[in-house]
C-alpha cells in the first residue's frame, strides 16, 4: 500500500489503545499534522483546521514544506487566517492515507497492511483523534475550529464530544448529518471501486490496482463538487481539438468537460488509497449529530456547550452539502446559546468553492476571526 | 440481443435507404408506434408524443394492449390528453430496443445484430423517423407535438427540420442543447457500461451481459432524475431492516435510499439494451438546435417556422435539464413569432416529475390543449 505523505509532516502518537466508536481499538495509531504561526503564552490563539475527505495536513506553505498547500490563499502571514496572529494546526484525518493511521497503514498486530481489517471508522473517531493532538500541544481551549466539507462534520462531532474545546467555530459547506442524495452519490462511488475486479476485496497492489473504479469514483465526485452553472460558462459545448481525441473509440472523449473530468481523475487515482477512500466515504454516510445525544440533529446542535460564536458558510450551487444544511447548523447552534451566523454565498463553483473562491471566502473568514 | 417489444405494437417501414445525419443510411428500418383515439376527417386532431431515452411507445392502455402505459394518467378518454378529442401517436425512438430499429436489431446487410456497426445516431434522425410515421398516417399538420426529456430535443429538431409540421408544441423538461453538466453525467454512465468487461466492445450476449455497468449507469441516472428534496422527505436516514442487509459485506446496502437505487437498477438492466443505451445517450450530448441553422441555440429556436403556440414546462429541482433550459426554449420560440409560455413547476421530484406529478402536469397540459 502506498501512503502519500507530504515532506515536513509531523506526527503525534495517539493514546493507545485508541478506542473506536463502533467497536474495537487502534494500537499505536498516529496522526499527521502541520502548524503555522506561534502559540501565545496564554495558549489562547490556536485554530484547528479539520479537512474534507482527500486533503492532507499541508494546508499552506510553512517552514517544514515551502510548497503551496491546498488552502494557500487562506492561510499565512496577512492572509484571512493570519498566522501573524494565530497559531494554526491542521490535521490529516484519521483513516486517511496522507500520514495518519488508516486502512493503508501497517497493523502492528499482524505486521500487514490493515486493508479491510481496519475497524469501522466514524466521523467521531476522527474528531477524538484531532482533539488528542490539540491537547498534546498544550491547548485547553481553541480560539476556533474550522471544518470544511467532511471536516464540517468532524468539527461538530468534536464540539459535541468535547464541551468547551473551542470558543468559536467556522463551518464551511458542512453538514450536521448526511442526507440521502449525498449518501446515494457516495454509495455509488464506493460501488464503482468495489466493482473493479482489481479492488479484490481490498487486496490490491500497486501493480494490480483498481484504477478504473477509482477513476469512476473521482469523476462522480468532481461532478458533484462543482456546479452546472460554472461549467456552462467554463466549458459550454466546446469540443476537444482533434489531436486530443481518439477517433478509433466511438464513445471516447469528445467534449472539453469530459477531458477535464478525465484529467482530474487521472491525477487522483494513484494519489489516494482506495480502501481509505471507502472508509472515509462511509463514515460520512453514518454521520448524524443527533446520534450523539440520542435525539434529533437539531437537538444535537442545540446541546453543544461552551461555544460563543459560530459562522456557517454555504454555497447556493452546492448539490452535495446543500445550503439548507448550513442554515440548519446556524439555527441549531443559535439554539445552543451561541451567537451563530448563516452566510450563503453565490459562488458559482458549488461544493468546492471554498477551495477556489478566495474573493468571497477570504473576507468572510477574515471578518469572523476579527470579530 | 434482446429487444423488448410491448404487445399490440404496430410498425411502420421507414423509407429505405433512410439517410443518417452524420453519414451512412439504414436499410429497411422500421419504427414502432401506438395510437389512441380517432383521426378526424380533416386530419387536424393529431398529437405526436416523442419520448425520453428509455420508454417504449406504450404510453397508455389501448385496444392493442390494455396494460397501463408509462403515462397512463396523462393519456386517455377524459384525461389531460383526451383521446375523445385527440388522435394520439406515440413512437418508440429510432435507435431504441423497444420495437424500433436500433443497435440491437438485425443488420440486413450481414444478418447479424448491428451492435456498434449501427451508424452514429443523432437526435435529428429520430425526429425525421417520427415525421415519416406522421406523414404515412396521412397527417400533414399535427395539432401538437409533445416531447419529454430527450423527446423535448427530438420535438425541437422535428419542428426545425419540418417547418409547419405542427400548430403547437409542449416541451416538458426538455432542452435545445446539451449542457456540460448533463454531458458529464451521461459520459460517466457510458463509461460505466464500457468499463464492464462483459460489455466486450458491444459483443455481449444474454449469458455474458454487462449487468454491473448497466446497474451503475442506471443508478446514476435515477440519482439525476429525481431530487435531493424529494429523497429527504421520502427516505431521510432510514436504515434497512436487518433481514434486508448482508452483514458479511462491510460496504453493502445499509440505507433505504441505497436499496431504492438497487431496486430501480435491477428492474432496468435486463430491460434495455446496453448498446442502444450508449447510442441514445450520446445522441443527446451531440444535440444543439443551433447546429441546424449554423448559428446559436437561440437562433435555432427563433428560426422555427409555422408554430402558433408553445408551452415549455420545467421543474425547479431538475438538475439534468435545468429550468433555464425550458425558459430558453420559451424565449427562443417567442422570438420565432409563436405565442410561447414558460411554466416552471415546484414539483419536488426533479427531472422525472412529468412521469409522476399528475396534479401539476395534468392541468398544465389539459389547459394548453384546450386553448
Amino acid at each position: 500500500m502506498t501512503e502519500f505523505i507530504p515532506p515536513g509532516t509531523r506526527w503525534f502518537d495517539l493514546p493507545t489503545a485508541f478506542p473506536i466508536k463502533r467497536g474495537g481499538a487502534l494500537h499505536g495509531p498516529r496522526l499527521a499534522y502541520e502548524t503555522w504561526g506561534t502559540l501565545d503564552t496564554e495558549r489562547s490563539n490556536a485554530i484547528l483546521i479539520v479537512t474534507g475527505l482527500s486533503p492532507d495536513a499541508h494546508a499552506a506553505a510553512n517552514a517544514g514544506n515551502p510548497a503551496p498547500g491546498w488552502w494557500e490563499w487562506m492561510l499565512g502571514a496577512g492572509k484571512p487566517i493570519d498566522t501573524n496572529r494565530w497559531f494554526v494546526v491542521c490535521v490529516n484525518s484519521l483513516g486517511s492515507c496522507k500520514g495518519s493511521t488508516g486502512p493503508a497503514s501497517i497493523n502492528p498486530a499482524t505486521g500487514e497492511t490493515y486493508r479491510l481489517d481496519f475497524p469501522e471508522l466514524s466521523i467521531e473517531d476522527g474528531a477524538d483523534a484531532a482533539v488528542a493532538v490539540v491537547r498534546a500541544l498544550g491547548i485547553e481551549r481553541l480560539a476556533c475550529v474550522v471544518g470544511n466539507s467532511m471536516g464540517g462534520m468532524t468539527a461538530l462531532a468534536l464540539l459535541q464530544r468535547h464541551p468547551g474545546i473551542a470558543r468559536s467555530h467556522i463551518n464551511i459547506s458542512g453538514a450536521a448529518r448526511a442526507l440521502p442524495f449525498s449518501i446515494a452519490i457516495r454509495s455509488l462511488q464506493r460501488e464503482a471501486i468495489r466493482l473493479d475486479p482489481l479492488w479484490n476485496n481490498g487486496h490490491y497492489s500497486d501493480d494490480a490496482y483498481p484504477e478504473s473504479g477509482m477513476r469512476m469514483a473521482r469523476k462522480l465526485g468532481v461532478i458533484t463538487y462543482r456546479s452546472a452553472l460554472e461549467w456552462d460558462g467554463r466549458f459550454g459545448r466546446v469540443r476537444l481539438e482533434s489531436d486530443r481525441r481518439d477517433d478509433e473509440d466511438p464513445f471516447g472523449l469528445e467534449f472539453e468537460v469530459e477531458s477535464y473530468l478525465e484529467g482530474h481523475a487521472r491525477r487522483f487515482v494513484r494519489s489516494f488509497d482506495p480502501n481509505c477512500y471507502l472508509y472515509l466515504s462511509r463514515s460520512m454516510d453514518w454521520f448524524d449529530l443527533g446520534e450523539g445525544c440520542a435525539g434529533t440533529t437539531a437537538q444535537g446542535l442545540a446541546g453543544i456547550r461552551g461555544l460563543e460564536r459560530a459562522l456557517a458558510i454555504g454555497v447556493q450551487a452546492d448539490i452535495l452539502f446543500p445550503l439548507q444544511q448550513q442554515e440548519e447548523i446556524a439555527d441549531g447552534l443559535r439554539a445552543s446559546g451561541c451567537e451563530a451566523t448563516f452566510l450563503p454565498l453565490p459562488s458559482p463553483q458549488g461544493h468546492d468553492a471554498f477551495l477556489v473562491d478566495s474573493e468571497r471566502f477570504g473576507p468572510a473568514v477574515r471578518d469572523f476571526l476579527a470579530g
